[in-house]
């Protein structure tokens, strides 16, 4: 959009239909009447009004508490004004529901408070951030207090007289939103979550004091900012993105997401993300309905919530890439605000509301009350995940992330754009779970999400120095140096490109990529098939690495497998009396080393038992192929690491060279009965037939059967023909990849 | 019993009521008109026969085989002729549940294989155990087989003719018998749970084929046996104990468990042991009634099988003591059957039938059904498990173990005899259980049971090395050498004694106990509390364990805790960039050493987070204190063990000293909410005031209490006046313990 364009629809905005009604932002009077009228239709919601209720009653009891700034992250200045927000929120809310002027005066004094205190706070002491707050140690903090506080003023915006509305506004409120924007350009006027925020806090604020000019500065950014292009976060990620001159709301939303609602910065943000895109959006559906907000960019919001709840595991926990703490789920608060909203918003989404039956809570809104109702007699539905791929980056030509699905298992796959300052340089890195948890592990962020005592609860050294090196993910290293030498700036320039995908086979599904900027002058190509067949227990993982250098290096494959190694075909005596690191940087040095061997031309196995479940790894080795064991907390001064295990495949001195390893789940085994059930795998032989630029040729049999992975690694026409001779023996297939199984 | 008494009990037993009738051993031919009248009374049982009949229908599709046997357990032929047996067994029971002859059938055909077979076979070629077997690797797997074999033969004896049984007697169950007995006089004529199964095996036979001479080697054992009172078996426990003439099951029944039901080897092999007591004693019940089985010994099966119950923790997995595999638990089918075995025989006791509605499954016989029956319209309740004290020894009076129980919390102490070959150095330890899990554990056995990969499932060879080891669990070591120099025949002379339990309040459980003879010319007394108190979120666990040497010693104290550590209050800087082993034997060899510093005089703190929670410890050190950090996995080739971490209390050159250890549990943290709540403990100080061998006085206090505790080491006598002046302060008070609470 223009800047003509836009002056245009800001006239157009400010002078129509603005609704002074209160409440009007997440809540509106007539959503207010419907849910009293209709609380008995609407058990979850009654349930999750009786436990907010419990809750306030429990703190208009205990007292307001508004104490000086004073504490990181964890520490109890930061955690009372996080509760604080919260609460006025709720009681706002409350005082909406039950009409018991308690709540109201609860939330009103409370925000008092806070005007008493507002203007004599400097920055907060901490001075720690990029972008410092007041109340809190960053100004991303102060943003979430005002996007709830916002909610509450509007809830009791009836409640106030005009004379305690003005002093509000004038001693607290626009004060604070000129803190969060003029006063922090850097914070306010950037594409990212942080400014996303900030947007919504001023939009929200700037929505229930019906100020037209904060509105427009939240809608569509500071007119200059004057940042430096080269100025960087805390997470190290740049302020600036390189021609990206718009800002504001509207352009978050135009720069945020790919096309079909992905998030570079992975799924665990991107469900930390979406909340205030929502909770402004809903503020705006209902104050400014022309906007059409929910329509914007052809449903982006919609397509946003949808790719989040397919970025998840069998177990609903999104997939930890990047700098994501593990176990963040599909029941967080955010998905439960977010699936709601759009059950509400569109009305015709039933898979949604199959997600809503398993969340088990609704939203404390207008939108939950609709599907508690939904949800009165209707019982819990798995939601059914397909096979997905998501284009990364504004035009969804940068890359991108996939997950094939086969049987219970999920496997994500990684080739996307870096993620800013929240990304790990893992490109073409997979990860794979089944419904017993994680099998292939991504490490995830070095970090303790607000626990105070593991340094505030803020990113730890190691997640620089390990969790974001690649040695740290299922990713090609070349020369022990970590993709784009670790620095952001590299990365950002180019990201990997789909090469292949075909999802439409039921037994089994395709995804390629390839990287040829990772590291210079060498190309990477990586093909995954995860394949059900009756031959085999649960679906078998054909993972094919390809690397071709214009000199010679050495080339590490790890796999971070989870759980305890039961029995490898060859040599791995682990070091019995000193561990050392296994290398001095790029992440090397926070692994011990536990054996490192050679292997022998041809197949090796690896046996390994975790989450009640045996695993066996089946590669193909070169004679001069190496073997490292190893297992994360070296250099770890403050135990920061999980002491996890890795293998490592590596070739050295090589021009070009394929991994071709086979991951089968084959056996369960349970302490109550002791009786392993399928201990080994069952695939005996693999081989390499033939493997160069144009043709990758390869096989693996069990007793019975032979398949064959025909793949043309340089034309993905799917009409291509293809022939091969080899010796005696003649492929010819059509499209990229044939997958062949033949009877011995 | 005597010997002349014995012979008295054998005519009397032979010569009456012996009841011919087939079925006769676990079902009755009126037990089964009683079941298939009833089914629909019994629903459980009516899915269970559900379930057996669709697995035996599937098998006899599949065909019978029976291979010559060759592999160690996990192997194919050891895994074959194991589920054999139990497919005869069920087969054997819906022939008569079904009247179907193809069941019949299919027993018949699968026992004439084995009887065409067995002539010809000489010892299991392994030749790794102290009693080789011929089906299997040991005698005790052949043994396992008869029992299932026995109750199928007893089912389809009716079916089979005059001449097939004649045959099958006289070429497989009579030379089946003998071997296990007269040729196998170490397996047979011992107390032990393997003489246990011979007992059984032999005796089910006996009955099946009313052969009176087998049925009296079954129940007195072999009149002489020649075995040398040195020989140890493949765990390295004696064959013969001193002075133990009797064998057979009559004596195992004297000898095996403690008055109150317990087994020295702890619950994890009584749990494997009571079955064959169980099976035998259900035939002897219904063949020889006058025997009066269950009512042996004070009904000391079923004391067993309460006891057995009783030594769960809050998850129902047994304490993983000794040569336990960690995560057995009452879900068992040995549990199961001995459930309902006894709610069949015992319909008083209402209590067992919770913890049968607990277990959702019931055994395939009479006792399954009337438990089916009585389950039809109960829900589930949960058991209630009071605190509890067992003696061991035959007359409860080598030691013990105890369970200490306030509110969720399960603190399991041990302080018993060695257990035998399956004994671990440990006395005077404890281990630590929450609703989320184990908090402080025992390690458990190193060895991964049935599972091929891992030496065929048997004992690794760390499970001598380190698992048995004292400093591998929570007790002292001195000198850096185990309890008793690590060798059996040491620990067998004496056992620890209880010194003190007070179980009465309803805030506090104590448990304390003695041992001098660990360690030459060193005494060791701990005082366990845990304590249920209002300021507290979670019961704390007070630890004071005392040490009196006659010369200077070095004293370790480890505690194997479970999860990652989050903050010390003093310097734990973990070795950054190499790892050795922190000793050369008794375990310490297998133990990385992290880190290793002084503590100064006073108070230290350790803070982590486990299963999901926080704990911290507090303790009390003197300036020569010194605190390492380890973990397990050092000299360990094989990646046998588990990379678990402890940290060691270290107290050098005393000659007497007391460890003075406070454990909080006080705090939850999801990765969904990313909210720690109470992250930090809330106890301040703590101090001991006074400690010598007569007394200890110490105290611990939080921002608004403190706790003293008075403890007499010398006098427990409940009735005892103990009274100490120290300076100005002048403590007296009544009995052993005294906790009291006072306001600072």
């Amino acid at each position: 959009m223009n800047r003509v364009l836009r002056s245009i629809l800001v006239l157009m905005l400010m002078s129509s239909n603005t609704q002074a009604q209160h409440p009007g932002l997440t809540l509106t009077k007539g959503g207010v009447e419907k849910i009293m009228a209709g609380l008995n239709e609407a058990p979850l919601f009654k349930k999750e009004l009786q436990l907010v209720q419990n809750e306030i009653d429990r703190q208009i009891e205990r007292g307001i508490d508004v104490p000086i700034p004073k504490d990181m992250a964890g520490g109890y200045t930061h955690e009372q004004h996080k509760n604080n927000y919260k609460w006025m929120y709720k009681a706002g809310n409350l005082y909406q529901f039950t009409r018991d002027d308690k709540y109201a005066e609860y939330a009103k004094q409370m925000l008092f408070e806070y005007s008493k205190m507002y203007p004599s706070l400097s920055l907060h002491p901490t001075n720690r951030s990029y972008a410092t707050g007041k109340i809190f140690w960053q100004c991303l903090n102060d943003a979430n207090w005002l996007v709830f506080a916002s909610q509450a003023y509007d809830c009791i915006y009836d409640y106030l007289s005009k004379q305690e509305r003005n002093r509000l506004e004038a001693e607290l409120f626009v004060p604070f939103a000129n803190f969060l924007s003029e006063e922090n350009p850097r914070f306010f006027n950037r594409i990212h979550n942080h400014s996303t925020w900030a947007n919504a806090a001023v939009g929200l604020i700037a929505l229930a004091m019906d100020n037209d000019t904060l509105l427009e500065k939240a809608l569509y950014g500071l007119k200059s900012d004057g940042i430096n292009p080269e100025e960087i976060d805390n997470d190290g990620g740049f302020i600036k993105k390189e021609g990206v001159l718009e800002a504001g709301f509207l352009a978050q939303l135009d720069l945020s997401f790919s096309p079909e609602g992905y998030f570079s910065e992975g799924p665990y943000y991107q469900r930390y993300a979406i909340f205030p895109f929502l909770v402004f959006g809903h503020a705006l559906h209902n104050k400014k309905p022309d906007l059409k907000i929910f329509e914007y960019r052809d449903q982006i919001l919609l397509k946003a919530t949808k790719s989040l709840l397919n970025l998840t595991d069998p177990h609903g926990n999104f997939f930890p890439i990047n700098d994501a703490q593990k176990g963040m789920n599909f029941t967080a608060f955010e998905l439960i605000t977010a699936v709601d909203l759009m059950c509400y918003i569109f009305k015709d989404e039933s898979s949604l509301l199959n997600w809503a039956s398993m969340q088990r809570s609704v939203a404390f809104n207008e939108a939950g009350y609709y599907v508690a109702q939904k949800l009165k007699d209707k019982s819990q539905v798995n939601p059914i995940k397909e096979s997905v791929y998501y284009g990364d980056g504004v035009n969804g030509m940068d890359g991108g992330v996939s997950v094939l699905r086969q049987g219970n298992t999920d496997l994500f796959f990684k080739f996307s754009s870096h993620g800013m300052g929240h990304g790990h340089f893992d490109r073409l890195s997979y990860s794979l779970f089944d419904s017993s948890g994680e099998a292939i592990q991504d490490y995830g962020a070095v970090r303790w999400v607000n626990v105070d005592q593991k340094a505030g609860g803020r990113y730890l050294p190691e997640n620089k120095t390990f969790g974001k090196q690649t040695v740290a993910h299922n990713t090609v290293v070349i020369n022990e140096t970590s993709q784009c030498e670790g620095k952001v700036k590299i990365a950002e320039n180019h990201s990997p490109d789909l090469y292949h995908k075909d999802f439409t086979n039921p037994n089994y599904k395709i995804i390629s990529a390839r990287d040829d900027d990772a590291y210079a002058n060498v190309d990477m190509h990586r093909i995954l098939v995860l394949l059900e067949d009756e031959d085999f227990h649960e679906p078998l993982l054909i993972d094919l690495f390809a690397v071709n250098a214009q000199e010679k290096v050495k080339v590490d494959l790890p796999l971070w497998y989870q759980g305890a190694l039961m029995q490898t075909s060859f040599n791995a005596t682990k070091s019995t009396t000193a561990l050392e690191p296994l290398g001095s940087s790029y992440g090397y040095q926070h692994i011990w080393k536990e054996s490192k061997e050679s292997l022998e031309a041809g197949n090796f196995k690896l046996n390994w038992f975790g989450n009640n479940r045996f695993y066996t790894l089946t590669g193909f080795s070169n004679a001069s192929d190496e073997f490292i064991m190893g297992r994360a907390g070296a250099n770890d001064p403050n135990y920061n690491l999980r002491n996890d295990p890795v293998f490592i495949q590596r070739k050295s001195n090589i021009d070009h060279g394929v991994f071709f390893n086979l991951i089968e789940s084959h056996g369960v085994y349970s302490t109550v009965t002791e009786i392993p059930i399928n201990p080994y795998g069952q695939i005996v032989k693999s081989e390499i037939h033939h493997a160069d630029e144009k043709y990758i040729i390869c096989s693996f049999s069990n007793e019975v059967h032979q398949w064959f992975v025909y793949f043309a690694r340089e034309d993905s026409n799917p009409d291509a023909n293809h022939q091969l001779t080899l010796g005696e023996d003649s492929f010819s297939w059509k499209g990229t990849c044939k997958l062949v199984k033949t009877k011995i």
